[in-house]
Order: C-alpha cells, then sequence, then structure tokens
C-alpha cells in the first residue's frame, strides 16, 4: 500500500561507520527519502578505540550521535535498531522497531571480532571493536595493576602483570605498545609495591612480521621500537588455545591475566541470512560495482564486502578509506542512475591507497605514502594530523588535540575509571588469589625507614 | 607482630570523597603512614553526576583517579577494595584484598541512595549516586527518544516520553530541569516524528516545597522557574509504589517509562555490622568531635556521620562541604594529638555554612549565601564558577568550561552514547509495544510532499 502513493525514491543504509555515513552524506541535496538504521546511536571512529581502551582517551571524544552528524540532512530518517532480516524479493528491510521498504539498499554493517572459530576465548580475551570493548579492555587493564599491588605471591603477581596481545596487525601494535606505555610511564609513580618493569607485554603474531599490510622495512621499524620499548614479539605462532590461565603458543603456555584479542575480522551474522554467496568471514561477495549479483539495486560497502580491486585484482583493504571509497562509489552510482545519467555499463570500483599508518609509542608512528616511508617523530606528527583530522566534530577534534598534548607533555592517562560493578569484578579476581601476607603497612615503613 | 616493628603512627581512611581525600591532604607534611581505601578507583564529583546523566559531560571528567591525586603524597598507600569488617577492638580493618591495621581509623564510607526500605523500586527507577547510576539514566533517557520516534500508538508514545523525577532537593530539581532542556532544545531538530512539546517531566517531592534546606524565596523561585520551562510540579504527595508502568502517588498512578530517584540517601551498610549507635537512615552516630563514643580514635566524617552542629545543634548537612570541613577538623586533631600539642579537650565540630546553590535550567541558578539569597543569570555565573573551582585537576577544569561554553551556544549535549548491550535493552523495550504500524517513510514522504 505504500507503494502506490510513493512518490519519492527511497534508499535504506544498514549501518553509520564511514561507509554508510558517506552514502548517506552524498545526497544531501537530492529529492530522496533514504532510512539509516543501526543499532547503536553514533559513529564510531575506530582507529582511536585502542586510545579509548588504555585511557587515554573518552568514549564520547572518538564516537558522535548519528542524529547529530545527519540532523540538517531532512531527507534522512535516522532508527536505532538491529535489523533481522532482508527480503531482497519484497524489497524489504525487517528490524526490530518495524519494517522500511527500498528502491536501493546499501548494506554497510561493518565487521566484527573474529576468534577463527573459537567464540569462547571471548570471555578470556575481549577484542576491541566497539566502546564496550573497549571500556572492558581499560577496566581489566587498570584493575590488573591494582590487584598486582596487593598480591604479595611473586608468581601471582607476574600472571597478574603479564598482557598478551594477540594480534599484529595496526591495532595489536597500537595497543600493545600503549599497554606499555601506561605500565612503564603512567603508573609506576602512583604505586608503592610495583615497579615499571614488572609488566611483560606479549604480542603475539601468526605471520612472519609486523603490520603485514604495511611495507616491509616499516615492519622492521615498527618491531625495533616496540622491542626497545620492552614488547615482547613472537612471530609465526598460533594461539591455540585461551583459557584464565593465559594463552597456549603451539606446545607452550603463557602465564597471563589478561589477554586482548586484535587478531581478525568478519563480517556480521546478518550476511550468513541472505540468500548470496558470503566468503569464509562472512563478507558479502559483490561484483565489481559493488553490488549483490543478481540484485543491482542492493550494495555493500566498507568492511562488510568481500570486494576485488578492478585494477589490481587485489582485496579492497579493510580500512575506514575503504568504507569511504566504497560508499561513496556507491552513492554515485545510485545518483546517476536517479537521474537518468547512468552509463550503459556500471563503473568497477578501484581503490586509492592515500596510505597507511601506525602509532608505536610515544613519539614515534611509522607511515607510508605512496613510495614513501618514514617513521619516527614525523611519522607521529604526521599520524596525529591526520587523525585528527578525520574525527567527527570540530570539539572532538579540539578535545582530542588537547588531550594528545597533555599527555605526552605529562606522560600521564586521565580517562582511566574501572567502571561496571566493582564488587563482582574485585571479588572474583581476589577470590582467585590467597590475600596477601606481607601487609603494605610493612612495605611503606621500610621505605620511610630508609629514608 | 607487626606492633613491635612500628614507627610511624598508622592512619587508615575508609573512602576516597570529599571526606577521605581531605582528612588524607592534611597529612602532606607528616611522618605518618596512611592507607587509604575504596571500592572505586576514582574520586568523584558528585555535584555534577546529574549532568553526566542528561549527556552533557564525559564521566572522566568529574572523576579523577584516587591514585592520581596523591601520587605526590608519599605516605599515601591506595588500595582499591571493599571493606568487610572493622575489630575495634584489634584496631583492624578487614577488606577483600587483606587487613590494614591502625591507630586511627576516619570512615568515610559517604552515603548511598535510600528507597525508604522499598529496595524492589530500584530497578525501575535508578537513583544518582555513582557514574554507573548515571550511565544508566542517560541509557534511559535516550533510549526512550529513540524508542519514541518509532512508537505509532498515541498513548504508548505518551508513556514512553513521560520522565519522572522523585525527590525535590538540588539534584531532582538539577535533573529534572536539565531532561527538559534535553527534550525541548537538544533532541527535536534532530528526530523527524517528535515534538519537543510531547515530552513531560514531573518532579514529585513529599515536602511543600522544593530544595527544602535552602530559604523560602529561592524554593518558590525554583517553582516558578521550572514551570515556566514546562516541568510539572507536585508537591506534598508521597510515592506509594514503582512499577514498569510508572509510579504511583497516593491513589493516583501516573504512566511513565522513566523513572529517577533522587529522593533520598542513607549510610553504607558496613555502618550496620559495627558495635555501635546507627541512624535510621544507617548513618553512624558521633560525637561532637567527630568520634564514635567510647572510640576516640575512630572517626567518622562527612555522609557517613550523624553528627549534631556542636553551635546551632541543628544536624551538618550532607552536603560536599560538610564532609570538606569534618574531614580537616578531624585531621587536625589527629595532627594535633599526634605531635603532643592537643588541647586537654577534644574541640566540637560546628559547620560554617558558605551557601548553597542549585542550578535550574539554562542560564538560571538560584543561590544563598549568607543573607543574601539570588537568582537568574548570576546565579548561573557563580554556580558555573563554583563548581569548576571545586573540580580536581586543572585538565578537568578546563574541559568542563569548554563544554558547558559549547553547550551553552549551541544548545547541545555531546556525550550521550547509549552504552551497555543494546540488543538486550532493545529487544527488551520493544517486546513490550506493538511494531509501529505507520512507517517513518510515509511521515518522511508527506513532509516532502508539502515542502
Amino acid at each position: 500500500m505504500n507503494q502506490t502513493s510513493k512518490v519519492l525514491p527511497r534508499i535504506v543504509i544498514i549501518g553509520g561507520g564511514f561507509g554508510g555515513i558517506n552514502v548517506a552524506k552524498a545526497f544531501k541535496n537530492e529529492a530522496v527519502e533514504i532510512d539509516l538504521i543501526d543499532k547503536r546511536n553514533y559513529h564510531l571512529f575506530q582507529p582511536l578505540l585502542y586510545q579509548v581502551a588504555t585511557g587515554e582517551l573518552d568514549p564520547a571524544n572518538i564516537a558522535a550521535p548519528i542524529r547529530k552528524i545527519l540532523w540538517k540532512q531532512k531527507n534522512v530518517h535516522v532508527a536505532l535498531g538491529e535489523v533481522t532480516a532482508i527480503d531482497f524479493d519484497k524489497k524489504l528491510v525487517c528490524f526490530d522497531g518495524g519494517e522500511l521498504d527500498y528502491d536501493y539498499l546499501v548494506i554497510a554493517t561493518g565487521a566484527r571480532q573474529s576468534y577463527f572459530g573459537h567464540d569462547e576465548y571471548r570471555v578470556h580475551a575481549p577484542g576491541l571493536k566497539s566502546i564496550d570493548d573497549a571500556l572492558e579492555i581499560r577496566r581489566r587493564l587498570y584493575l590488573a595493576f591494582e590487584e598486582a599491588e596487593w598480591e604479595a605471591d611473586e608468581e601471582a603477581r607476574r600472571k597478574i602483570l603479564t598482557f598478551v596481545v594477540v594480534g599484529g596487525g595496526p591495532t595489536g601494535v597500537e595497543l600493545a605498545g600503549a599497554i606499555k606505555e601506561v605500565a612503564s610511564e603512567t603508573l609506576p609513580r602512583e604505586f608503592r609495591n610495583i615497579h615499571c618493569d614488572m609488566a611483560r607485554v606479549i604480542l603475539v603474531d601468526g605471520g612472519s612480521r609486523l603490520v603485514g599490510p604495511m611495507p616491509e622495512d616499516l615492519s622492521a621499524r615498527a618491531q625495533q621500537v616496540l622491542e626497545k620499548m620492552g614488547v615482547e614479539i613472537h612471530l609465526n605462532v598460533h594461539v591455540t588455545d585461551v583459557t584464565e590461565d593465559g594463552v597456549k603458543i603451539g606446545e607452550e603456555t603463557i602465564n597471563a591475566e589478561n589477554v586482548f584479542w586484535a587478531a581478525g575480522v568478519q563480517g556480521q551474522d546478518l550476511a550468513k541470512t541472505l540468500d548470496t554467496e558470503v566468503d569464509r568471514g562472512s563478507r558479502i561477495v559483490v561484483g565489481p560495482d559493488m553490488s549483490i549479483p543478481g540484485h543491482p539495486e542492493v550494495f555493500v560497502v566498507g568492511d562488510a564486502a568481500h570486494a576485488t580491486d578492478a585494477k589490481t585484482g587485489k582485496p579492497v583493504p579493510g580500512l575506514a578509506q575503504g568504507a569511504i571509497q566504497t560508499g561513496r562509489f556507491v552513492a554515485d552510482i545510485i545518483k546517476q542512475e536517479l537521474n537518468g545519467n547512468a552509463p550503459q555499463e556500471r563503473p568497477q570500483f578501484s581503490y586509492y591507497d592515500k596510505g597507511s599508518m601506525a602509532m608505536i609509542g610515544r613519539g614515534n608512528a611509522i607511515a607510508a605514502i605512496g613510495k614513501i616511508h618514514y617513521g619516527g617523530i614525523l611519522g607521529w606528527i604526521s599520524w596525529n594530523i591526520l587523525h585528527v583530522m578525520f574525527l567527527v566534530g570540530f570539539r572532538n577534534r579540539f578535545k582530542v588535540m588537547l588531550d594528545w598534548c597533555w599527555n605526552y607533555i605529562w606522560k600521564t592517562r586521565r580517562s582511566r575509571l574501572i567502571t561496571g560493578d566493582p564488587k563482582v569484578h574485585i571479588k572474583q579476581l581476589y577470590s582467585d588469589h590467597q590475600p596477601p601476607d606481607v601487609k603494605p603497612g610493612k612495605k611503606n615503613q621500610h621505605e620511610t625507614d630508609e629514608s
């Protein structure tokens, strides 16, 4: 019944990440009706998520309400909800708040953490794909130091202060570096019983080098810097088990209370419910025009798509740039077709590599822009400028810059609240250990005696 | 065994709020050993908690890690943990991480929300005493608007957009005013189906006027301003039930999906386990020197104490100033006794009223300083200056000022992420209602047709 009264073309976008937002924005001045649906009410700047996990930034600094981003664009209607089914024949999207019909559909659902078929690892090794993930890592990270401060048993304390990061991609490298910094710069001066060299940070990857997609010389550089900082790097090894005791690498077990997972991503489960091909990582296989074979009105952009670069034949990388570029590409096709000026054949997507970067530590980042590879303080400056530029909202940009400068000068991290129900967590933690038989009073007292 | 080797006097402080922190700081240059234990790792600036609940400020802006506050004071040892028992005879504090012995003990455990014996209300009516409380209110508040946007049934929508605040003290007044502002200023321009006048905010109090402890003329002023903003005020009424349908006031039921509780406080449960008198609100009854009768080495400060002003005979008010002043008073007594220059009789505590204030809304606050009562923009400016001054940390002060200016100019609120597991919450919400039979597409389309 809705069909008969329809006057404007209807576009439904699923997901408010880089892909979805960029599609919506491209229709700013077009006579269309857009529904953008997301299961969260905010757009998240994922590249900075590890800084929330390590207490450097506040969640709200890297997330902006989707409604706020699009409020001036009157042809967009935002919905908070989770899509439960898509009916390609009826051109209908069902979500937990109702149904939406479409003329064009853009699936921009992004990726979630992949445990390569071992979802049981998750409880022991949180991933880093959402604000809630980041807050969970932050909670575990800072709780570990609190716990270690009161743990008298040397071996138990060593286990508490051993952090394993699984996955040596940009996220894993950035997370491992940041944890080491927290352990060696931010915290030691505030604790009385633990020292900077007590915390072990171990970075594990199955490949032969770190940050695989970046050039080899930068991988080597990243490894060198991290090792100099004190991060232990294990390459060419695969995690075979994760338990509350730590991780198993081949036959070796690393005793660690905290394991963080940055190893892989996969598409959302929704993909598997669709009547179309998905790859092993639940990414939807699309044609060179980013549409689903047999359904030219359904596009997939960003991490949700298994797409091949039409020029190089390589997979389109799962980066913010990939989502932005595929989003804009798809929006152009739809606009042309709606305006009746489409070419006879649809264009084919080709990724334009603007370069890639990874932060390693204080004043050090690596960057590859075309054939130019560099690192050190210059890399660090570029990294900071680039990431601030891409943040949504002037105020976020300003506040993030302010935080970075402050943290850089004072070597501190401000946003390290341990939230959630502390009773549950603390009790759970302490129940694993004997109460310390050395009283902190003693320790303090010796220090006072000596001075 | 610890007793024999002891060289320095040991002070244990339970709680890192205004009371506890001020006791610890007073011993900056003293030869003592202090253990400060708190169940959270941060000091919280409670007067601004309602601004976190309404999305104006980030949690980290009003909370500072206790270790960070005290890191330079080498005679303080901070512990994260919950005290389970206190043995007055053995002078021992037991917590989930071990035991601490003391020569002086300061109990500064603060207050928690009181439901006046009806703790079953809590699940339907979260209080506002912790960061987690504030985030729960924020989640419910912003989720309500998302839900209302897609709710087609008029009555159901009215229920979703009815917010009841129980308690007309400063917190209740500030919360009600802020919610009304969110509904009428921040959100309407971002939604397509709901309008500013749809949201009802109802403030309920058992007393005959708002902000009871403040002068009558200011109560009247607060009521006038709030009513002008559109807040409905019910005085002299008692809540007799809170369910998922709303609140019952006497025989009348107000249908409301969101009820927030700002009605009363009580001491922690720990107080009841001690071998000393507590009042009906679980506050520990102390003598005029703030110590527990029969235990001159055990003091109670701030909200945890039931104390009487030695000069006026009135109860010491449960405000930040009360905690700061009792904390400093107690620290002075201990210092004098340790340094051997104590007067023959201990001094008696008397509260110095520096005044009180409450924010009502945009550009409007009430203030009573001595005999001077004022409000409006002048009150608002004083309120802002005072609250920024008392925040811990230069950066927090700067960032809060920045946020306030920004919010004031743009009438927006930035920190309104709906965190927690959205699947659980959204499903739960929507299962209560029929899916809307009016599609949002229709609404949009009419608007487009007309324009």
